[in-house]
């Protein structure tokens, strides 16, 4: 069943560039900002006791946990984030003792508040002490646990120490006791899915049967009838259900297998169905495969942004219905589209169509890199596509909507989450098989691929996604047979547009397209030089017509960048801007003080004030003057001054 | 400084047509349900226990209080409608022995519900004893007593008993003994204005001056610093305000002389600007005037949605910031619509100017009557310009927001308020002067003016709004000299548009305008026929640009009315309808199956869906088809099946 087998981070390597950028900032500036805020050591930012909490739990600190249930779980996070950020200084012949020095720290603080039987989290440990297991739909025991597993395994696979993954078996030991459908054992999950990918990630290293079943069983097991949770509140003697968090927020509503469209909570539900392909992926139960791609169709056809971000509501963080996915009042988590990227990825392996490599790609160039700020020392959690602060100010239907990146949440689940995204990035960009070396994203630096007794090694050279031209030159691999087979976006393609393709300085007519990747296939050898030049003239985008939030707008993208207006470059009102699509869109690279960006222009005009004195209502149409309206890519709006952003606009 | 007298709702007589079709069904319908509601029995409907509250604190029965503390005011405003719907009849010469036997044991209950010292509320007599005046920011004290008074006069106008009036004049000598500047009273005032207006009501009946003082008391103190409320909120040791309850919440942010914006809880501001407007009206402080004009220009120029509905968000029930006026979740409660004729009224008054007229008509042919069922027994709270109910079902932030109107509302200021509103609609028609008669609003039946020694009285022949002609005959006053000002709306004006005047028959060309009033001056005659009509044609409006909401979108009007499109009339996916504003508007008369109506229509276009695998993003703009877009009056939206509605559409 598994169709493509992906290339471990550690097997890239990156250079200089759009991702080399960021990951450099990542392991520079984030990762240690990170751990200080982690410690309450930045002064302003919310408070966030993590650390501290699992100090308590281990006995090497005396006072009360503070924060969520699910505190550990940025600790979990920043581990995975920090063991990527080894491995790229690594890569580069680098060390940052001082990081090394935190996070062997961090581990042995997850050893030393891990109970005798293998259990760890703090909340239960020091704040529900004897609760263990009792609130699986709010508790976030295995929510937590999966991210810890999920560092743990990152951990071994950057240093190959084993000091972490030990006390993660240990751990999983003590959850494979506790849950199943043999007798004695409790017939639960959790209510935020994350350790069943983190075990079948578990499984992809141990390859112990164990960690397979139990993954299995967690996926299997959800949404069974009568639910798990209506028992334990039962049990628990809690009330009824707000209507936003009934058993489709968990994705509990059915057994996964009847499931066909996307709900509930808009990250739990991304982190579920990557288990589900990763279940798919292991070769089980195809039944599972239909209900799969249903979910993707519904969630990536109906309910995601244009900016890959998805869950349309602040309450309870979730889906709504299709095709409401309205601008300003957007939930739009950042860690619902790193979900969606690790959905995506998933998908891509299983079934490798670039279909889903398009998703990726919105989501990761877009509503993931939102997330942070240029600097790396802010987030936002809520990537809204319309923007307007007095507006967002005066209504308590916006409160979650904000112009200015935090320094820290209460709730930080999205900053270790960027940054263990990032950090991880060169996992993201390569598959391959006995016969196909696929590339999926285009990064600067290198990859090297197993092909038989030696290795197939590629060094890529490129300015993407800033510039489309794309250098992939073989290092190694004297007389491999592979069908390389390298993305070509869908923006790239389509009526007057094209890619050209090139092979040792020749121009390589009509390449080969198999599911929308141009193939060349032949016996490398070192020193060949392909040459991929990628469309990347701006474009306008509509949505459907469903989508009533988007119906008679357009917006623009460039490359994979969805394009904003901001304030600081059109002034005021940017509600009263309309795009020509006739115009040209004038596409330069800039420099607005926060890094590489670029600056797009296309025509338009913009409704002209009335006098004052004119009425709030009258039978005037409205007057327009001439503009030229000037985008940047959306996912560096808030890097200059406060003010308005649109990414939808009207057209002449 | 008065400049026009209102005439009394008892000197109109309100013949068949659009206003008696209402007034007959409050009267013989609304009237009687409600205080069915009031006393709890509508099977279904949300709990009232109104009526029984009373009874409780009149020793008539035992239990405990339910509601909220001005559930008392349901029960005035059901007396007050009562009043008026006894006086309708009386005037056709007809009685309802069943309702005045409840409106006067309404009455009675009142009266023993009323303490010793004149005191009423029943949630402090009964839930709260001994805690009257300590809560003025929320008690509703004079809120309810407020609404008492209204009533106690309307009741004094419709039957000229004095025996409501009698025991509201005890409450105000103990209100007046509780409140004011003087040593040992209390410097307060309520949370809900109401009582500023009830008291300058009752002056004009009383001309009692300690009336007239200590509604000008309350005006004054509203706002001075440092605040009552903070003083009160530190004895009563309550926490932290919510921002969105913050002092201007209670227009009481600054005094009222400072204030110059429309602010706070919408329904709360409509009733302070009427006293306001009262306060003026009186000749009392002009400094006020200027405050008065501010605001009006304010809430109707910028905060005003196009159905004369105020209050854009749920939260609080309020104003947020200029131009923020949201079609889906609006707020634009139906008290607010009718606070704004009310004020509108009282402006009026002040200042004859049709500026004042135009937004009385906007309010109460839309905003107003929207909130009640064609059969007078379903009402609605919240008026939005755009419904779609699958979204609305799905998302909290619209959970205020209803497609089918209420039976009840456990808050039920509104039923009672629209049916006092539409009872007493003649007194919202003229006004006088020595030297004029005004005609505000164009009523079938018939008015009578004081006239030197004897009366003016004219017969009003019209089927307005449904048709724009007038007949207006005098039926008595031999050689009055008035000059009759005849509201000229201003849709039936503009560019290529205008009205035709006749007198006896004769063209009148060219006749003075005043003000937005066309003016016939002379000594009438009996007999004398006054012929005006009107340009009903249908035409778009446009909002100014500052509303993002509105921008790039038109809706239609049609003599008063605001139109819009049901699902019913246009099926699903009312967005996807585009008006072509070259296409001339059909309107006809209609019988839909709840009573008088009519259909416009209009060409446009309509989006076409793509098929199904069509992608949600994509180069390809909409394409569309032909389509006649079918509108009917806004507020007789949802009186058939549940479905979609819409007011703002884009234009081709």
């Amino acid at each position: 069943m598994e169709s493509a087998r992906e290339l471990s981070f550690k097997d890239v390597r990156i250079g200089p560039g759009f991702w080399g950028d960021r990951q450099g900032l990542v392991a520079e500036a984030v990762v240690p900002y990170q751990w200080k805020a982690l410690n309450d050591e930045i002064p302003g930012a919310a408070p966030s006791h993590a650390v501290e909490n699992l100090r308590i739990a281990a006995g090497l600190s005396s006072g009360e946990f503070h924060g969520f249930q699910f505190q550990d779980s940025d600790v979990a996070k920043w581990i995975e984030a920090a063991s990527y950020a080894i491995a790229a200084l690594a890569a580069a012949g680098r060390r940052d003792p001082e990081l090394e020095r935190a996070m062997d720290g961090a581990i042995e603080l997850v050893g030393a508040a891990q109970q005798s039987d293998g259990y760890i989290q703090s909340y239960y440990s020091v704040a529900a002490k004897g609760k263990r297991w009792t609130d699986l739909e709010w508790g976030h025991e295995l929510y937590c646990g999966g991210h810890l597993i999920e560092a743990a395994v990152a951990h071994f696979q950057a240093t190959l120490s084993r000091k972490f993954l030990d006390i993660m078996l240990r751990y999983v030991d003590c959850v494979d006791a506790a849950f199943g459908i043999e007798e004695g054992k409790r017939r639960g999950y959790d209510g935020h899915p994350e350790i069943e990918l983190a075990l079948f990630k578990l499984y992809r290293v141990t390859r112990d049967e164990r960690h397979l079943r139990l993954a299995r069983y967690f996926v299997d097991e959800r949404g069974r009838k009568p639910c798990y949770f209506d028992a334990e509140r039962e049990r628990l003697g809690t009330g009824k259900r707000h209507r936003m968090l009934e058993l489709d927020y968990f994705q509990a509503q059915a057994p996964l297998r009847e499931q066909r469209t996307a709900e509930g909570h808009a990250v739990r539900g991304a982190y579920l169905y990557c288990a589900m392909a990763d279940y798919v992926r292991e070769g089980c139960d195809p039944g599972l495969r239909g209900a799969l791609s249903a979910i993707w169709e519904n969630a990536t056809g109906r309910r995601m942004y244009v900016t890959g971000a998805m869950g349309s509501q602040a309450y309870a963080e979730r889906h709504s219905i299709d095709f409401d996915l309205p601008s300003d009042t957007a939930y739009a988590e950042t860690c619902a589209s790193i979900g969606l990227v690790m959905w995506a990825w998933r998908m891509l392996l299983v079934d490798p169509d670039s279909r889903y490599a398009e998703v990726l790609e919105r989501a990761l160039y877009n509503g993931v890199l939102s997330g942070m700020s240029a600097d790396g020392k802010r987030f936002f959690y809520v990537n809204p596509l319309e923007v307007r602060p007095a507006v967002d100010r005066a209504r308590q239907d916006h409160e979650h909507v904000r112009s200015r990146r935090f320094e820290w949440f209460g709730c930080a689940c999205c900053p270790p989450n960027i940054a263990r995204l990032v950090g991880s990035i060169g996992g993201y960009a390569y598959a391959f098989d006995e016969a196909s070396v696929w590339v999926h994203n285009y990064v600067a630096g290198s990859a090297s691929f197993p092909a038989g007794s030696g290795n197939l090694i590629l060094a890529v050279e490129t300015d993407y996604p800033w510039e489309g031209l794309v250098r992939i030159r073989v290092e190694s691999g004297e007389g491999v047979e592979r069908a390389l087979r390298l993305r070509v976006p869908e923006w790239s393609l389509g009526p007057g547009r094209g890619f050209s393709l090139r092979l040792n300085g020749e121009i390589v007519p009509a390449p080969s397209m198999e599911r929308g990747y141009a193939v060349l296939a032949r016996a490398w050898r070192p020193g060949d030089l392909v040459e991929l030049e990628l469309d990347m003239r701006a474009r306008l985008l509509y949505s459907r017509p469903e989508l009533g939030e988007a119906i008679g707008l357009a917006c623009v993208q460039r490359g994979p960048f969805i394009l904003c207006a901001e304030e600081a470059d059109n002034g005021p009102g940017l509600h009263r801007l309309e795009l020509d699509p006739s115009s040209a869109i004038a596409v330069a690279r800039e420099d607005y003080g926060f890094g590489p960006s670029l600056r797009a222009e296309i025509g338009g005009r913009r409704v002209i004030l009335p006098p004052p004195g004119a009425p709030l209502y009258g039978t005037e149409p409205p007057a327009y003057e001439p503009c030229r309206v000037k985008l940047i890519p959306y996912f560096q709006w808030a890097n200059r001054d406060d003010g308005e952003m649109r990414v939808w606009f009207r057209t002449m």
